[in-house]
């Protein structure tokens, strides 16, 4: 709409479906001019629809199991082949925790499943980065953003491991941006989304009570997917050059609430009841 | 009980009557050997039952309006006479807010109330530390504590600008404390404290509820202003020599707290309730 | 250059030269498409050249005193005449502290100095804020910015009062923006710009110096007018719609360094020389 | 000296030698009253002294690999043995990256060496964590404190991934403190100290400079061993009994500081010698 990304080059981790914020993002930014490849895990890729979004954007698909040196070693040799030439942004959105998805309480974790869960949220992150480096494969002043959650900051009983794997991230975010920065001049942000509803986030114990406590907890109600694509499309343009090292919320501004007065009328019916 | 201020010398601010924690502190301090002047607004004094607490410590009561130079010059050198020597710990627990006592929404504020609040219940800390950096009147490793909320960082629809007030409050807790520190070893720290029923804090409206809630969502319960006074007695002690500009969270867990799953449940029993 | 403010109509605050954050978002603002009134104190813009400003942008110019609701409801009413219709963005940049100006060092602050520059700084914000709100002023979805610094987290001794205003600033706009959303859906946000050699910032002491000590701490280096100007227009967009409350860094990273090894090195050099 | 600890029970990681925060807490706790099992794992248990230690407190040694859960249980059942009862308190002082010690750069880091380290250094602390809960070994009101570096918040180059190990152990001190607090009335929080001139210290590049770095920044200088162990003392203690998934600074202020004069004339001859 704006041409806010026009000759610009990108890959874009983690579109499954279309409930997807890396899917939204990659519809948003093939609208602002940019052009990118779409990477996905292969298990992940039969399990969704990529297919029909690099139909729709005109990109192409290179799977690659994101904690796998090799593979993305592959996956940026081609996007830079594909794109013709060096990359302009990166989209981190990939966050899996085998405890969670086997109902595993926290105080009970499996610690196969937590290095599982880190290397593939977390990890990857440092393994996407590294390879961009040492391959020395992004412009200079490019972007780079991974997706995370404010479990990283505060306690939600339910988001389990995976709060100490965007903790994890979010530091990564912080060590390696230093070094992209000084080195490449490139900048290197978490965004910290509203809980959305996406396939993957439905799996979450009680999630559909959670978002709507979120909800009314936030001034303006949670940013949607569709929404937070927007915010990663400013955060990949040229406006927001000197912004780097930050966890950004996008939350319609939950991450600074104490409480809101529909939560406590909410709640203290409840506590009533309970009564 | 463990003597961990025998021999040290203070002043405490703002204790009221016995649900004060200014109060429980003092009586705290007098268990484990310190001796102080207490000291309050003329007009607080008339309300409350300070003489009963002055009476019980052995101490002394010197009245001041904290937001006047000259009360404060005059309560600075009568403690230190009274008390034999340089002062070793300092209680600063005032604050008031016209608008919120007035019932007026934050959006319509007005502006003589506004400054009334922010210069009781935040300058007035700038004003005793400058009085007793002057006069040179804190020993070396002294500690300097005011009380605080988490109103600060975090909305809380009905704390009013006295949210504002404690923001610039912590502030200058970091700025004086720079240059208490370096020029005089002095530390200055404020605690962020759970909401406590006080008597000054029953005049917050809903604050019933918001105690209920604060309980419900802190792992460890709301802190009293019992145990807040322990608190403050190992912030006053040797022990904690080196911790400096910091805002001390004694809540029980609740400033890390995204949802409890107590909270959640009254949130969605009452969110069907209102269906 | 990419229409991403077509259409959408503003006040700006505090342009008072061509150094100036606010001039510099008035220009980049014009070449996005939005229309806008110019404000500043009648005493800055005998000091200043607005009038240019004013000519190259197609905008008019309404004196007023940022402290005076009359002056501010008086603004805000024209400014709707003038541009035909509700505001969608406005920028705060005010900030002055009398005990700066006078070389008062912190410990030794006036406190009428200290009042006049808190009400200026910060308390105007408030005002704004509120004659925008009990006129219902602001559309949908608007969004409001105020540039705040760093000094309001961390201290920078030669900053002074001005740490605490500028923390009091941010407070206002979470307590304020939880109203402004819940009720108007309108964002209210504070940027918090690397040190700016603006007119104003090079009245503070030691600031050449201090520039030097950020860029070199910022992976990034120093963010420039211009480019805080690039970072406004995205948040004054409606690709930003759901960030609220926030206080968000726009400073080459240094909110989030420990140290860096330039810094290091040159701190080295530098104590080695004292020895 | 207080009596602080008198009648509790704990157990202490990490000791190595007398430069250790952890042996100076061990001898510090004894002082006061709180009787302990000693534990590190084998291969450090050779370098170190620890038997000096265990005879001048009168505790014994259970090694343990902190990584085992079988090693993490047979420790805790002999602890609650030895001492005679639940554990009231814990004190975890492990870490150790592999690509620190073998000088690799942060974007060059082996992933087996950075997957060791988070186990040892952050996923040790859910271990011995888990053990505790699901034996139901701890006290109520038993205090857990772990041993962190503010690497985990802002950028230090030279501290390589045990920024990111930091991050991850700080959150599992909410994670399970949330847990440990609901269900076991056990508060759990990590301590942010000044860089310490212990032995495992000195391993990181540039590490006297950074010292002297931290010292002069900091208003108050370094928080040293000594004063560290005094601290974890009242955190220990039943006055600090409702601070609970907090990260403590304990670093003569620090972690507030932007600048502090002494570095900012320092940095700025640096400067100029490099000019």
């Amino acid at each position: 709409m704006y041409n806010l990304l026009k000759g610009k080059r990108g890959i874009i981790f983690g579109a499954l479906d279309e409930n997807s914020i890396a899917w939204k993002t990659a519809e948003r930014v093939h609208e602002e001019g940019g052009t990118f490849v779409l990477t996905n895990a292969p298990i992940a890729m039969r399990m969704g629809t990529i297919d029909v979004l690099a139909q729709k954007t005109g990109s192409q698909i290179i799977p690659a199991d994101a904690t796998s040196l090799e593979d993305l070693e592959n996956l940026v040799d081609q996007a830079v082949e594909i794109l013709g030439g060096k990359i302009d942004f990166v989209l981190h959105s990939i966050g899996m925790s085998v405890n969670v998805r086997k109902n595993i309480n926290y105080t009970d974790n499996k610690y196969d499943f937590t290095q599982k869960g880190w290397d593939v949220s977390a990890v990857s992150f440092h393994k996407v980065m590294q390879v961009l480096y040492k391959k020395d494969a992004m412009s200079e002043w490019g972007s780079i953003i991974a997706l995370t959650y404010m479990a990283a900051q505060r306690v939600f009983p339910d988001y389990n491991d995976m709060a100490d794997n965007k903790a994890y991230l979010e530091s990564i975010a912080r060590s390696f941006g230093y070094f992209f920065g000084k080195d490449k001049k490139v900048r290197v942000n978490t965004i910290s989304q509203s809980p959305t509803a996406t396939t993957a986030g439905q799996g979450v114990k009680g999630f559909s009570g959670f978002i709507a406590y979120a909800d009314k907890m936030s001034p303006l109600g949670n940013a949607t997917a569709g929404e937070c694509a927007d915010y990663v499309v400013t955060m990949f343009s040229d406006l927001t050059k000197k912004v780097t090292l930050q966890n950004l919320y996008h939350d319609g501004g939950f991450s600074n609430m104490g409480v809101s007065q529909e939560v406590m009328e909410a709640f203290e019916r409840g506590l009533e009841e309970e009564n």
